[in-house]
């Protein structure tokens, strides 16, 4: 145990004021702290991005409007605007990215979650293939995908309404399936607990689900997965 | 309107102290009241049971133990007890049962919700055709069922956990689907409202949803629904 | 087994890239497919309806503003629009309409739920009667109206608050009562899920309940119940 | 206010060790303390009655078995047990009972909550008139009782399932509707969340809600008003 | 039941295309049709209320703003606008008003309720004497207004967040108290869930509740119970 | 840094195969490990007893029942029974207990919960005064407490049904008031949901809210803070 | 109990229209009213605090705009504006400070509430240190804040999302925590619901809990807290 | 696609009367299928395993007692019983198990969850490293098995109560955590919903969430992550 403990209290942290950055969490985790952009002034986010970007060939700043892209982009150039998942990335990791994370989601409404997901996972190194507007409704569409679904490693499944698709795709592949659950809809969906419970009670093994519209957390799951199935675990 | 209400004040009714029983429900709706038998005596479902059946040619009693039919048996020795479904028939009808409703399951443990459904159907003049264990996790299974889904005229799906296959059954069919949530499941399915609100945010439409375990309301919704289609609706 | 699944396989959908588009829908389910407007941009809307419009002689948008039927109408200049139910329709078909359907609803401001599922009904080939502002605190109203709800084959019963109007109504009529609560009223109706759940808890059978201003679905539902039973099934 | 203070200072009250009994509380309320047997050992149930009763001439034990009557009887032989109330009273005031109290529900397993709120009537001066199974779902039943209803000064109401018959009842009559929602139902009923939300959402006005199950509650109430209505308030 | 259908039947109605307006429920409820401005749009209200006012003496609009309030005194010069209670009133009566409502709230937020419920009673004939902000962590504030509640016929009693002042002033009082849960509040106040559900747990008998923000239902009850209590009923 | 990693590294625990047993949270947290005996069997409990008694001259044991302390007594004999509490003590540490904790409930049915407060608080070195039935309805019972409550450090008050007693007691106290909802109660108190919104909701200051039913974690809280204002932290 | 109920009798208010003024509240409490500014005016704000100004050296005001700040400012030219905090303080007292008090907070979005509680200890006499961004997911950072957390006599421990820092605190500090949830997060946060139920369960014992986003309850428990761990209860 | 679709088409199941057995699962998700025994009686449950049995050389069958292990082992004596899984296996695959799945859980009452996760995760090919009662009160206990832990490619954590511990875990390695809430725990706990919220709103990344109580679909899930990082995807 000593080592471990030792190297927890060398990792080092940086105080900016309003945050304390965590240098260290791409050793510790593999992949380097993420900013939230919701609940962020575009100050504060820019001079956040400035940090971590000083630190690390990689960056990912979500839920950020096309104004906050704007200003950072004024001090890092070379990021990215993805509009419809909404995130800025900047890569100079110049990396391979590894095929074998599939994005599925049900409807037109769930693609900035899935485009979240797909971003992540790209910016963690995983080729994303996308598939959108495969809901269960149109069962065809659906198994039209199958040989893709099935070469998978990692899948992330996003729907919204009754969310069933996760269950549908779960009993058709062996690779995990990373559900998430989108606030898209109305009346009885209440705010995307009608998905939720749906995915958490799936009668197909081998789902797990993340938060209501958490793109990020899947596509991070599934990177995760994916890289370890192709490399092993960083030792 | 004056006719109407004429003949809503001349319905007659019957006062048994704790019930008062509605022989005309027949007239009006096109099947005799139904006895709940959940949370009645064996002594009051007997009694309602005997004055309902000397009436009507067909009975109705929901939710009942081997107990009380055999002490229903004795006074209407022509009654039937479906362990399944946990309900007694009384038919004197002698009438001919219309093809064209389906009633599918998801798992073993909604067979006795799905029972009722089939039950109800019955009794109504229904011929009721049950496809069990046909959930979207083995998906061939359900598949293989299309063409008998697809010339039905009504269709109860039963689902607990889930929920996800009236949505699925939905869009493959035209007729209607009632579905039927069930409070089997553990954790997040919270006695049955994760199905319930999976059906009743189902991106396919045609889907009419009843209460959780309801196979009674469900049967009986269907058996009306194909009755019309194959007589008319009674004048 | 196999005639169904080659016909599944078969089916051809279009790729438009932020949706696939289902144009044998009529085909399976006996009616094309409705575009949902809301959140959807103004021009998605008018992508799809236009693609949609290539094969297809009916067209339905629903929950749409009058500046996006402004767009549609520029490209489909034989649009309609309902202001009322907020939903834009084209009808080529030129067909006959049966009568069958009715439309009740509680108060005036459940009017826009229930005209999304007259609407609905008559794009689908039904006439819908309409009845307004019969809740149940004013019974003679609603009684009023009796002999025209007992001559329908499907009714569509809309209400918000204590939701209990479909009861009341399921309890005068033999033919199916599809219900639709609404999110109209405030407090203790938590956004509509009062009177869902008094749908749910009917006590009177042949209710089947759609989601909380689920106009479309209860409309579409009440179209298919009547269509059936007066042409039969399309084989 | 040093009149009152000085009386709310001078109230005596006895400590019996594990309940401290407010002999006042007649005085103050116009009723003496009520004993919730729910929660209690036999022999709390018998101490509690006999103190009460020493200082009091009427007594109210609810939600107690039968065989708790008998050992308070052994201790109070004019003791009366209502079984379907579960309720025991005493009453040596020998007072006359204004009419004016009517009590309705909706159905037969309702029955034990609307007698709590009959004999709780009663016993605080009430006649209690009882109409039980007057449900929606048949409501030539309901309104036979009509002009009973509109004689009364106050009116219980006590339904299940979708609570919907207080609104309904509030719409025909002027005087103030007591609403009783009850656990009776099964799923989506949620231990009787449908009829207490559908009871708070009426869309008719004049109606006062109180707790599921709560018999007493409303029967005090109604006795109340009822008493107010006739003799005017105590001063 | 023959009188009571006859009255029913004949009982006129005004159809004004998106309202169905009910002139005789001042004759069988004592109180004409009020109108709930929220959800209605300008011309809707000024329409009802001219209808209205051609049959009543009185007239109650609640939950308008001040410049519906403009568009309705261009047609009817002697209406009058509680800006609190976001109320619109004619009173042509000229009746007396009756003491013997009382009317409390918990804190200065819960006014605009208050005021709702008392401008309401007084509309409805009573006086309504008002105490707000003796919420109950100053219960010295409360006290001092002892000798008025206990005077009164029927108490209105509005508080959010923990919603105990009902229940403590159901303890001092023999009057029927009238529960209102507002939604002030925030967090786990849950939009008003907190005080409702309190309020219907009250410890102390004799208190009826009604819906979250329900103003005017509350001062409805208050005012009909108050004047049963001073004229008996209207037959 | 240093110092505390090196601490919390070098703290020892025992593994007894089913249970890891943490023996310097004495030293961290001033309170040896407390045994929770709902849902363990007794053997478990008598072995981890056992094992917490070698090293500690305090022990707490809290849902027990009778049977499991005669088994604990068989190993342990000083330990003690706490009937209403459900809970086994032993105390070798002889130490004097500070006034300052005073334990109040609402009815009856929350004494237990009170107890396990009480008892808890003893232990940790804390008198206990304690004042049941005091609720709001009987304001009268309470305020005879004040000066009682006024001289406490710390007040631990225990309510079901409608939660107001906490609200009321911080509103004339100064020291802190450890609020403790209990599942005591009916229906639409939903298992203490009810009184724990209302304690949360708190509209006075001064309030700290814990589990429903956790009358050991008031206690314990209660203890700690009455035990730092009598003799500082422990350093 | 007579000199309390006459101390009690003669805390004098003062009713300004819309609220009613509590004077001793200081004697009473220790502490003067608060104004809790949302939902109140400018005016209402102004005109409140000006009177509270005039008897009290030390005034706070949440959840106000810049702008009632610079309303107020012009009436009492001494306040200060939090903007963090969003609070308006006045302190004339030129009292000391305990230390004793530490603020935690888990994100930087939680910081205003994390701002409320400090701001409040502080004008209630306490020092406090903040440490923010200290969340479970990077341990590290917390555990540097060993030392100053175990020198505390009063933890304020904010936390959104998990909801998880004041258990993990709990477990390694013997003062009592005051666990505060946010509404920072989404989804299924359901608005704080998910950090407020992690919190009440807390397997840490020690931890008391306040309404969702509620900095000013929490930091005035803690500074009631330490203040009588320094100082001793005020007679 | 006509590949996948022939594969599908000629799936094998057999109809066993009550069930659907799916052979060729193990062909399409790498795994026979499972036997829930909850909600199956003892003939079910050996009629399915016998069958099933036959055509797999390993078999699981969960929430089964000790009885109905009996009756399976009479038909297949090679089968074993986890008495805390309550879990049956047979396994005559006689492969080798890798390393890679860690399995913690919060307190000794989360076990049984626990190991039928572990079970589970055994007999589909993986070791399944227990370190059980590491919950975040006692934070250095769960440090000290941090090696363990940043070593395992797939770790299940079960928790209850607060549901903390798998977001302290997943911010302190890299490989993805399958948290399981369990509904041990009281009040507001609220079944597990706590815990169940809690790891839905993580912090950290990387955590994905199944069932309450669902040990099996964790353990599946990561046994799955776990054979596609040590052999790669089966083809």
């Amino acid at each position: 145990m000593d080592g471990m403990l030792e190297r927890l209290r060398r990792l080092p942290y940086e105080d900016i004021g309003f945050a304390e950055l965590d240098h260290h969490r791409d050793l510790r985790r593999g992949f380097p702290e993420v900013i939230l952009g919701e609940g962020k002034s575009e100050e504060q986010v820019v001079a956040i991005a400035e940090r971590l970007a000083a630190d690390s060939d990689r960056l990912l700043i979500t839920r950020v409007d096309v104004e906050t892209y704007g200003a950072v982009k004024e001090r890092l150039p070379d990021v990215h605007y993805h509009a419809d998942a909404r995130a800025i990335t900047l890569d100079r990791s110049g990396g391979p990215r590894w095929p074998g994370v599939v994005v599925l989601c049900a409807g037109t409404s769930d693609l900035p979650v899935a485009e979240e997901a797909a971003v992540t996972a790209e910016l963690m190194g995983s080729q994303a293939e996308r598939y959108y507007d495969v809901g269960i409704a149109g069962l065809h569409r659906l198994l039209d995908k199958l040989e893709a679904m099935q070469s998978a490693r990692a899948l992330v499944v996003v729907a919204g309404m009754e969310g069933a698709l996760p269950s549908v795709v779960a009993g058709l592949v062996a690779a995990p399936v990373i559900a998430v659950p989108t606030s898209v809809g109305y009346g009885a969906s209440f705010g995307g607990l009608a998905p939720l419970l749906s995915m958490l009670n799936s009668c197909a093994a081998g789902v797990g689900v993340v938060n209501i519209d958490n793109g990020f957390g899947a596509g991070y799951l599934a990177a995760v997965i994916n890289r370890q199935s192709r490399e092993g675990l960083r030792e």
